[in-house]
């Protein structure tokens, strides 16, 4: 988790490596993680979405984030058959408090609430891409680790695409100063998060 | 708009046939009833996703609600397309009443706000099929009227989705009991709609 990783969470402009101690707490309870990850996809969607309905004007925001939800949306199908194959029950689950912490260093006044949104967003495909690849490499399951591989590409990809939209609105050097100081304060928020086993703990 | 609007009406189980005057409405201000059509697929994405939050543990829910919300978004993206060829621009609504009014039926104690939330989604589901077969008979424009008719079959579908979900939580005879109950509450609220050109008004 050395070289590689740092490789991986500097592309996703990530400010920080995740710890060894997380991904030992991911695969002593990865039925929570799989069922925080059905959760996740699901959250990701519905926060497209909520975009949508909250820019209508931002007529450049709309495609993007409807195929990017109907890809979380898919992801959701697929890790709701990986639960359902393991008989795991899909619940409530009591949910990370990452991004409510991540997102409270959004501004209120636009269009910084937009910009400081979309690169939140970012930062959190951004971390999940990084724990992907970290699950991939250590999950000894070869149905999961193919799973994690085979999903990581994406949410480097939906990174990309929210790094892009806000680029789209905002000035590129803004949109590089922002996005370090809100990557900083998302290191801080994942290495003071609760010990949960869950993809943004 | 007689006899095959009524088999239509009846087979979605719908109370009441769409009204000469809304069709008028509809093809002497078609760029509002696009746009509309846009918001209503947007809208019932979110539905759908926001049932998959509110019942975790209703798990023959979860996958076809996801499966239609995908559809729903994959219409939204279809509309964008024909707005922006028309040059119609993307931007707030003021809404029909239709849904908030139609919702209203829906008991607060649960399981029966589930029953009446699927029933009341089934029959928007039948309502905008039913137009959009009046549409797709009667646009002069060869591309629109495709479009219609390509849409409402999916719209059959999703009426169909909603009334199996419910037969799935629910006793048969109960479910048909209480869609005939909304759907009387609906042939109401679509015939007092104030007249503005939108799909549900």
């Amino acid at each position: 988790m050395a070289a590689g990783a740092a490789i991986v969470a500097g592309m996703l402009n990530l400010a920080s490596q995740s710890s060894p101690a997380w991904l030992a707490r991911s695969l002593a309870d990865l039925d929570e993680i799989l069922l925080d990850h059905a959760h996740c996809e699901k959250k990701a969607a519905s926060t497209a979405l909520s975009l949508i309905f909250r820019y209508p004007e931002r007529s450049a925001l709309l495609e993007p984030l409807s195929q990017l939800a109907r890809e979380e949306l898919q992801h959701f199908e697929l890790m709701l058959g990986h639960l359902e194959r393991r008989g795991i029950v899909y619940r409530k689950q009591k949910p990370s408090p990452y991004a409510g912490q991540l997102m409270a260093i959004v501004r209120t006044a636009e269009p910084e609430r937009l910009l400081d949104t979309l690169l939140c967003c970012a930062l959190i495909e951004a971390r999940s891409c990084e724990r992907m690849q970290i699950l991939a490499e250590n999950l000894e399951d070869p149905e999961l680790a193919r799973l994690y591989r085979s999903l990581l590409a994406s949410e480097a990809r939906h990174h990309n695409s929210y790094v892009g939209l806000a680029e789209t609105y905002f000035a590129r050097d803004q949109v590089r100063v922002r996005l370090a100081e809100i990557a900083a304060h998302e290191a801080e928020v994942i290495a003071t998060a609760p010990p949960l086993p869950r993809m943004h703990c």
